[in-house]
């Protein structure tokens, strides 16, 4: 049996402290933009998309010494795409991870430079890697520059349908550029340094796209069914501002039904795979449980 | 005599193509975040930076194609830095090239996420350039990085000395990180295109950190002697927000001797090289004149 928690705690050591070492307490300042980028990078996130590049990366054999920059990268671009999207003029959360956002602590301008100042070394992270080839590192950045660019169209459908009735297709489509692109990046990424062959990166980005999926109906999920004390940020959030979740155009049976669903693929997926996969797979069933 | 006007005329039209190409008026959605991209990206620049990937570039022999990309890149990246730096909570500027700033022709959160998806599609211009060999995109994507980190760096020490007394040391960090970093990539850029040699990249790196720093002193002075109209955009602003400048701590007349001295450095280093160098030449010159 795959232990889930300790890989999550190992994932979050090895990427913490390279994320210490690439900006590092008495790097280059000015100093409140570099302790903004620090604030929101040490936060308590669970380093779920470091976690998936490394559980794809080593599932095709990738070591660690190869994944650990790209894992990093991943978690600079979505600590900066949440800096963002916390900004008063997006979605104007105070909380955090059960902290004060980046620009409540920092001020607005500070953020967003923060934030900015993170796109940039996500990149420089992956293009300096010197464990990997240059083509692999072009690779990942071309990909993970997609998902930049995915992620933040994604942000604006998502802020230009507040307070509009939405179809199951909409929400889909700003939840797979949104929040799906970086998750499916990520996952693909670790298949991708491993060297796997064309058909398993196939089936990788298959598993991949449901988890991001996945990661999505069950955040919906426990916005409406959790309190903010245990979500670490508002809860009721969507609703309250008129967001299209999952919940709210399929109400929660419903969506109790699609978490099932989507799951059932992704396992689907790991199961035509002839390699111990059950890192990936406990991944998966670490979503639906959290849905509960 | 070499025609700077008509090289710029070119550069323009070959850039503003390529720009358009890569981010297409029937491109990817939302509108709007299209849209408030173009606006900016086709709002009249004068494509100084993508000038000088070409100058640098041609001068060391390198083809058109092999500098388009990059040329798009640091225009890209430069917009972004122009539409995060107007924003209210920055410099708060409505007015850029005579026209309306991308925060109040779109709205402030489109803005921010124009600025954000125009660093991700700089980075992805470079990385894709099928001209390009894999070990030059990844040196010159890891130079855009350290410069696009750098120009936040200066950018974040700019507000944070607004109404500060500053000296001379001060502001010239400011501008070497804000400004002068991102022009010495691009002419950095287009010698490592064309494969120039060591001792020639430490010459043309010497003339663009010169260069940097002459464009900075005569937008500074500029800015002190020029109306509105003739700037494009609200004239006296430095002095307004009380931010140091070089004709703030050194006076008009001593800012006009500065300029004099940075130019002849500019010039004797690219009379050090056997090359025809009559487009780099103009281009310092170019500054010099403007500053009058």
């Amino acid at each position: 049996m795959f232990d889930l928690s300790e890989f999550f705690r190992e994932i979050s050591e090895l990427v913490t402290a390279e994320l210490d070492r690439l900006i590092p307490v008495n790097g280059p300042g000015p100093d409140n933009l570099r302790d903004a980028m620090r604030w929101s990078l040490f936060g308590g996130g669970k380093h779920f998309r470091p976690a998936l590049v490394f559980a794809a990366g080593r599932t095709f054999g990738a070591a660690d010494e190869q994944l650990l920059r790209t894992a990093a990268a991943v978690e600079m671009l979505h600590t900066y795409s949440l800096i963002h999207d916390d900004l008063p003029s997006m979605d104007d959360d105070d909380l955090r991870r059960g902290r004060a956002t980046c620009h409540i602590k920092f001020g607005e301008s500070t953020a967003i430079l923060a934030g900015d100042a993170l796109q940039a070394l996500a990149f420089q992270s992956i293009v300096d890697d010197k464990n990997l080839e240059s083509e692999v590192r072009i690779e990942l950045a071309a990909g993970m520059a997609k998902a930049a660019a995915k992620m933040v169209r994604g942000q604006q459908l998502d802020l230009e349908s507040e307070g509009k009735e939405l179809d199951l297709l909409s929400v889909e489509n700003i939840h797979a550029n949104k929040t799906g692109a970086l998750i499916a990046f990520s996952a693909n990424a670790g298949a991708l340094i491993a060297g796997a062959r064309d058909s398993e990166r196939v089936a990788i980005d298959e598993y991949a796209t449901g988890l991001g999926l996945l990661f999505q109906i069950t955040d919906d999920l426990l916005d409406v069914t959790q309190p903010t004390e245990a979500l670490g940020k508002t809860a009721g959030k969507d609703k309250q501002v008129g967001k299209g979740t999952y919940p709210s155009v399929l109400g929660i049976d419903q969506t109790r039904e699609k978490i099932k669903e989507v799951h059932d693929q992704t396992i689907g997926v790991l199961e035509g795979l002839p390699l111990d996969t059950s890192s990936l797979r406990a991944i998966s069933d670490f979503l639906v449980t959290r849905g509960h």
